[in-house]
């Protein structure tokens, strides 16, 4: 069996490496049917040389090639939807329709879309002009671009097609793609996209380059090398603690987005006052896409009382007579399964699930429940993430115990309140909510966090680990595009020397600037 | 000989640690008739209780008294400073006319009152609405902020009054100061009136703490402690990678300004036309303060030739005539020593100075001079910092030598080019400048370093290793503001619950909001 090129300055070469690996289909089980390369330093070194040059010669492009590049290459992808959508659903077991095909892929063409028109407007990059001292700054591009696509979003996080790609092109960087080895062939069908808008819009070769695995050696060699602008991570805790621990060392900035268990407080009020309705809604949130979303709502906050037993048994029920997905991989279901037991050994009661299907890539939907005192003992240990269909029910029987519980968690993507429309539980919404709104990223009112809308205003970060730095969002253009720029300020230069987009006149109709305080068209 | 007390939770207490230090003048080399404490644990963990309450309770009181509390404290400081200043000139031996009185004195009051404009207008927040998806999103408070200041700006970058802590307060948080020990009694006297002016305003107690001295291991521990919201330190490199690296580990974002040789390139063409001028203006810039500026021009770049060789010339006569001026303290004076020494023992050439002076805390100006291809041969030795009243001029027989150097640099907050008026160094202008603006994070033409303004377009930051981060920066208000923020985003909540700066009514008709993609007041 013949072993995938890797793509290194334009072109599709074999990789250095002589390992190689294959994904499997989870829905079947069965390995697939080609081999993709290991890469080792060899490779990485040739990757890195020609995205220092493909750094410089963007940067002397300037915005509209860029920006042609985005929207050539998001066509690209809508027009070969059907062929992506197969290979994903093969690599991932995501379905076709509605997931793949309606809202993935379109998202992710959209993304490109949206970057394009920041790239055209500028407006990213917080130009600010200081008339009065010809003191001027703004955001530049940082560097080469390392990013590591998580294995749920086979399109919209895909290293060399989702958010992270999407903001380090637009800020101007070429992208060194490292696929998530579970859906290498759609990786890999990106990348050839990709590399033919690329060539439509005259880019540099090594706009994009892509290689499939890495040693974690040369992953934390990679990161902290000193061609490398900054670094976007999306994935397990553990790999990306030691790709930060690498980084950091080096003065590298690396964005990160690793685990979250989003914590979801049900009040008594809206329990009585719609505690069937939201059963559904709950239910519909945490097990779609078998919960494996980064926003999937794994730890739910209650109140001692009969509609919290009513709402755990609601839960309960529909958890046993709703199919339990297929996970993403084997990979998948085993951390489940071992999330799912620390958690029981922790004291943690099984009231659904808890057990892997028999020959299938599946664990039956989990609902355990706990208590607040309980969770309390050992904070740490029950807030185990446990990506996929499983769902921690804690149950707190005072307001007080509610309050320590959310002043024990770590930081987390979003976290919710859902409380009575009546206005009974505003007593005590205004009392948690501080305590949760400083420990998470996004802070949701009686809505479920598994939408994660592109807004200008969305956040999806939060404190660590959710995340590295609780400054810094990963969707939502124009505020993602920042994390891969380079502050600089241009103090007396000539003004046929300074930036277009600090000129006195200004570049486009669309850009804000910040001249003298004042944010102006 | 009592031991000073340490500032905690609004009470000047005895500190727990029985050790203790004083600081000296280094104007007369005599140790200073008090003893200040060495803080140990048991301090912090008092001190880390009562910042977290008082974080908390600073969030609840919003804006108006905090920009209250950073006016009053400005006038206090405008109205001590002259007792202010005779206390600094005897710890730092910087003279009182004009540097403290009339130049670092008013920056400070003055950094402090645009701080307090900025909490007024709130837009340093980013407020971000969309109004289609009702998701909202600003910086809010970070929480605990530790502050390390300088040896070398005694007011204004001080850990209880300087950029750091006005941009830290100005966020809404409290702040820990650790004294630089070198001026605990200036510190001591500034967290005195930042005491009255927090009664004088109502703010809570704890809104500034002071400990003047830790273990390295303390200080690593209350980097990380997770009542902490971020750390700024500006400082050595050694201590504060020993900072980063404990920060970096917990996930607790850092903020650190270590060292820079803020290289300067004098072109042939500008030589030429005004060597003599450029002579004066250099001198002037790199013996200020007896070098001791964060942005010292202590690397100079410059082609070979005979007007570059008058200006070496002239730089050197200079140096050998103008007085040395007294060095911070004496571990300044050894660093200055040692490091003068590496860059000999590297193979620079000593063209003027070279030695501490004998019963002075002081060395003499000292100029050295290297090749391109010796620099190039070492490049980190080469670039050594030399903090205070040393240069080291480089000298390039090719252009192609001088893209190298270039090329070779690490990060430097500022970079300079100076150049013919006439256009004949242009081609080289262009050639050059992509290089260096991608290594710093101020880029100048025809302008000397030293001075840094409070704009809001001012970059005091770059690449590291001169910072943590190359997209912040330390001076300039309100950018300073975010690095002790929190992004936080509101998914469909509530209308009165949301953070005044997100209501749809904007809360002042001086704050700026993103609403929908348009910049609004």
């Amino acid at each position: 069996m013949s072993i995938a090129p890797v793509l290194i300055d334009g072109h599709w070469q074999p990789s250095a490496g002589k390992e190689s690996f294959q994904s499997m289909n989870p829905a079947t089980g069965a390995a697939l049917d080609e081999r993709f390369p290991v890469s080792t330093w060899a490779d990485c070194e040739l990757v890195l040389s020609a995205a220092a040059k493909a750094a410089a010669a963007l940067r002397a492009l300037g915005p509209e090639p860029i920006a042609a590049f985005l929207e050539d290459y998001a066509n690209r992808i809508d027009a070969a939807a059907a062929e992506l959508t197969a290979i994903a659903n093969i690599e991932t077991a995501l379905p076709v329709e509605p997931r793949l095909a309606k809202a993935e892929l379109p998202r992710t063409s959209n993304q490109l879309r949206q970057a394009a028109a920041a790239v055209r407007s500028g407006s990213w990059a917080m130009p600010t002009i200081d008339t009065k001292l010809n003191i001027r700054s703004c955001f530049e591009p940082l560097g080469p671009v390392c990013v590591f696509g998580p294995n749920n979003f086979p399109f919209a996080f895909n290293s060399v097609s989702g958010g992270d790609f999407a903001a380090a092109i637009a800020a101007g960087n070429p992208v060194i793609g490292k696929a998530n080895t579970s859906h290498p062939a759609t990786t890999r069908k990106l990348a050839e996209l990709a590399l033919e808008a690329i060539q439509a819009t005259g880019l540099p070769p090594a706009t994009l380059q892509l290689i499939y695995r890495l040693s974690h050696e040369d992953g934390a060699k990679l990161v902290s090398d000193s061609r490398v602008g900054a670094t976007g991570y999306t994935g397990s805790r553990h790999a990306g603690l030691a790709l930060k621990a690498a980084a950091d060392q080096a003065g590298k900035p690396i964005y990160l987005e690793l685990s979250s268990v989003n914590p979801v407080v049900i009040l008594p009020g809206a329990l009585s006052e719609r505690g069937a309705e939201l059963v559904d809604e709950f239910v519909g949130s945490a097990l779609m896409g078998t919960g494996q979303f980064c926003t999937n709502p794994g730890l739910v906050l209650l109140m001692a009382g009969s509609a919290t037993d009513a709402f755990i048994h609601g839960v309960s029920e529909k958890y046993k007579t709703a199919a339990a997905g297929t996970l993403l991989s084997s990979g998948v279901r085993n951390s489940l399964t071992k999330a799912i037991e620390t958690l029981t050994k922790a004291g943690a009661k099984l009231q659904a699930g808890g057990t892997p299907i028999e020959g299938r890539c599946s664990v039956s939907n989990t609902l355990l429940t706990a208590s607040a005192s309980q969770f309390l003992s050992d904070p740490h240990v029950f807030q185990t993430e446990a990506f996929g269909n499983a769902t921690l029910m804690v149950v707190a029987n005072t307001q007080g115990e509610t309050v320590q519980v959310l002043q024990a968690l770590e930081g987390n993507l979003t976290g919710c309140i859902y409380s009575a429309k009546s206005g009974a539980d505003d007593a005590t919404y205004y009392k948690i909510a501080p305590e949760l709104a400083c420990k998470v990223g996004r802070m949701l009112n009686d809505k479920m966090p598994t939408g994660v809308a592109v807004s200008s205003a969305m956040n999806h970060g939060g404190p660590y680990p959710a995340t590295g730095h609780p400054g810094f969002t990963a969707v939502g253009i124009p505020a993602s595009l920042i994390r891969f720029g380079k502050l600089t300020c241009y103090d007396n230069v000539r003004e046929s020397r300074l930036p277009k987009l600090l000129r006195d006149a200004s570049p486009s109709p669309e850009t804000w600037r910040l001249i003298d305080g004042q944010w102006q068209k």
